[in-house]
């Protein structure tokens, strides 16, 4: 394979299928961070989201397919602000605004949740598939294209429901085959809440914050300067790990109530997830706050041990735009309808989950209809259908073969007929 | 519903569960031409699309996936052209080159065909499903973004591959329950061809086209000078209509040679097609040309009766770069690396059909499975499977209810437990 920048590594999962910009420099096919998906890539990819997809229909969740693209405003309002810098824009010649593209899914699936869905029973389920785009890949994930499937709950607030989506997450990647799967659990609002009642100053909480992206023990004693904030962070570090010995540290911290009611919210997840799921491998990492800002609550990351870069990931956060992004010469006001200006600063509690399909699809197990079977020229179209009931794909002659088997094996055939019926190539 | 600009009508297919910006002109939610699906919509158009692709793999059709965005000379070369004006444009910051997104996916799929997949055996048959977005609705179709599924079958020319495609579009839809199916098929290199034989003028081929367009045989005669080129034209409107009469009209002209080879070749594709497909309602237009300028032979549009718009379209075309596209300066070089320049000016032949899925969704007869069950709060998650097995999607009660026959109808749900065993609501 030629020499790949460091910068923009090809993802491990694909390698042979996706070729792009970077592979060779002077072929310009296609821009770096964008491919093509062959065959049998592709088959398998949507297979493994139609079987994900058939799991959250199983359990109520309803699919919405939002557009590709919409106004800026409602696309990155709320949640949709931490994209905003990497979203592609296009002026709309119609209504002479800006739009984007969707560089995630989830604040779509929120808005319809809000507005056109505000009337639907509560909790709401909905499910979604569909390709999203980046203006940059980042180092885990240079891929600047990728498909999301995801669920979000709306409405309900509480452990049962953050413990349903994981438990969903699980079941889907279980039934496309990922071996190995691993659930890391977070909490990012914790250490906020602890910096506030601490009344940690800024420039304290940002030294703090990086010592515990870093683990680093020491770091954090030397971030701060209370005995007490030091107990509680460096215990908050100790309880990462195993999700059991880590919520049983959790608990044993002198917490002050406010984030005693969060650690007792995440303990609570843990053990409905755990009683669903028993063999399932858990962690915990109270500390974990890169791409979680805007997370309200427990939230969680999938991996599969022999996969590089996450699964999926999700929690919870708050559906609908804020009221303090809503001002009168805001756009967000001309999201909605006078009807629907109530949405507006008000918004859902909610919990849902993501998954990245070019990584699961590459952990996952597959199996696609490999039977393939050279039918000669001159059968009609109608005969076709037996051999596809028995399972063959079926590939028509469209001229006459003097050497079937030949033909069969040049068009990539399994198999090939002898009087009718289907034989080993 | 509210008035609905004349110049953008809502599709009449979809209606209460797709609303955007030109329901409510201060409710500015959406872009004109885009739109949420909600349930059950979203649901039955994927069905749709699984079913079809279905059907396109059981006849070894094999699944590509492009990106949403690619160089604009690659989306734009060869037949893309055409669509050069519907595209929306993206400056691309990694490699500072322009980018289109595309209006259409066969370009691409012919674009892998002759590049990435240069070396596959022939016949090559791909198949797709995505999703496409254009600058601006057409007064037929104001779906700014609509889902395309399709196939290509690529490397041979023979009226064998054009019926193929039929009845493989054919097939499909009546897969999804597509009812009164009908095929009209289109030659529009004919009249180029007669026009060229007979040396027609510039100014007399455009007053010409207009009157074939507008089937108006006093205009045609208007047209033309000679008596030759008045009986072959006015003739050949008379073929429109049914397949077989008009095949035997068109049989009975006196065509030059060049243009009865065309005819010939129609004549056999359509026999080909009426020996799979007895009972298929199938129409032939020789002089049909409006959105078929870059077919260079056998062409078809498909139609249910009871449903406005085209369900999907198709016809032969040349995969690749044309020669007179390429020059020394010319950006289409920069797609090719110098082992892939053989096949710039090197196109291949090549046939397929693109199905319009919002348009199919809504003729089609989908059956979701639509059996709900409320299942209460405390029963555990691996108990959901056995009712999921019998049919049911599972709808979780994440909080006691102390009514369950009231909680499953608020949550639409058509069935709830007694002793465990689902009732109806």
């Amino acid at each position: 394979m030629p020499s790949v920048p460091p910068a923009l590594p090809l993802h491990p999962v694909h390698g042979g299928d996706r070729l792009n910009a970077a592979d060779t420099p002077h072929r310009g096919l296609l821009p770096a961070g964008l491919s093509d998906m062959l065959p049998p890539e592709a088959a398998r990819e949507a297979r493994a989201m139609e079987l994900v997809m058939g799991r959250l229909a199983a359990h109520g969740y309803q699919r919405v397919k939002p557009p590709l693209v919409e106004f800026e405003e409602s696309l990155l309002g709320g949640p949709g602000a931490a994209l905003s810098k990497d979203t592609f824009r296009l002026m709309d010649p119609v209504s002479q605004r800006m739009m984007g593209v969707r560089p995630d899914m989830t604040v779509q699936v929120a808005r319809i949740a809000v507005t056109r869905l505000k009337d639907a029973a509560r909790p709401l389920r909905l499910s979604y598939a569909g390709n999203v785009i980046r203006v940059r890949g980042s180092q885990l994930r240079p891929e600047r294209q990728f498909a999301q499937v995801g669920a979000e709950l709306i409405g309900p607030d509480s452990a049962e429901a953050d413990a349903e989506t994981v438990l969903l997450a699980v079941e889907a990647l279980r039934a496309v085959g990922v071996a190995n799967l691993s659930v890391d659990l977070n909490l990012p609002t914790l250490v906020t809440a602890l910096c506030r009642v601490l009344a940690l100053p800024g420039a304290v909480i940002a030294r703090l914050r990086r010592a515990l992206e870093r683990k680093d023990e020491d770091a954090v004693r030397r971030a701060l300067e209370t005995r007490t904030a030091t107990d509680l962070f460096v215990g908050l570090l100790r309880c990462v790990g195993q999700a059991e010995p880590g919520i049983a540290t959790l608990k044993a911290l002198d917490l002050p109530a406010e984030a005693r009611s969060e650690a007792e919210r995440l303990a609570l997840a843990v053990s409905l997830v755990r009683a669903a799921a028993p063999d399932l491998r858990l962690t915990v990492d109270p500390v974990e706050y890169r791409g979680l800002e805007y997370q309200t609550g427990v939230s969680f990351t999938f991996y599969a041990l022999d996969t590089r870069g996450e699964l999926g990931r999700g929690g919870r956060y708050r559906a609908g735009y804020p009221e303090d992004q809503v001002t009168a010469d805001s756009a967000v006001v001309s999201l909605t309808a006078a009807d629907d200006l109530e949405s507006i600063g008000c918004t859902e509690p909610a919990t849902g989950f993501t998954l990245f399909m070019d990584t699961v699809s590459g952990a996952a197990r597959i199996e696609l209809a490999g039977k393939r079977l050279y039918v000669p020229c001159g059968i009609a179209w109608a005969d076709l259908a037996q051999w596809q009931q028995d399972g063959f794909l079926t590939v028509r002659g469209l001229e006459p073969a003097t050497d079937a088997a030949a033909e069969a094996r040049r068009l990539d055939c399994t198999h090939f007929l002898i009087d009718g019926r289907p034989v080993t190539v």
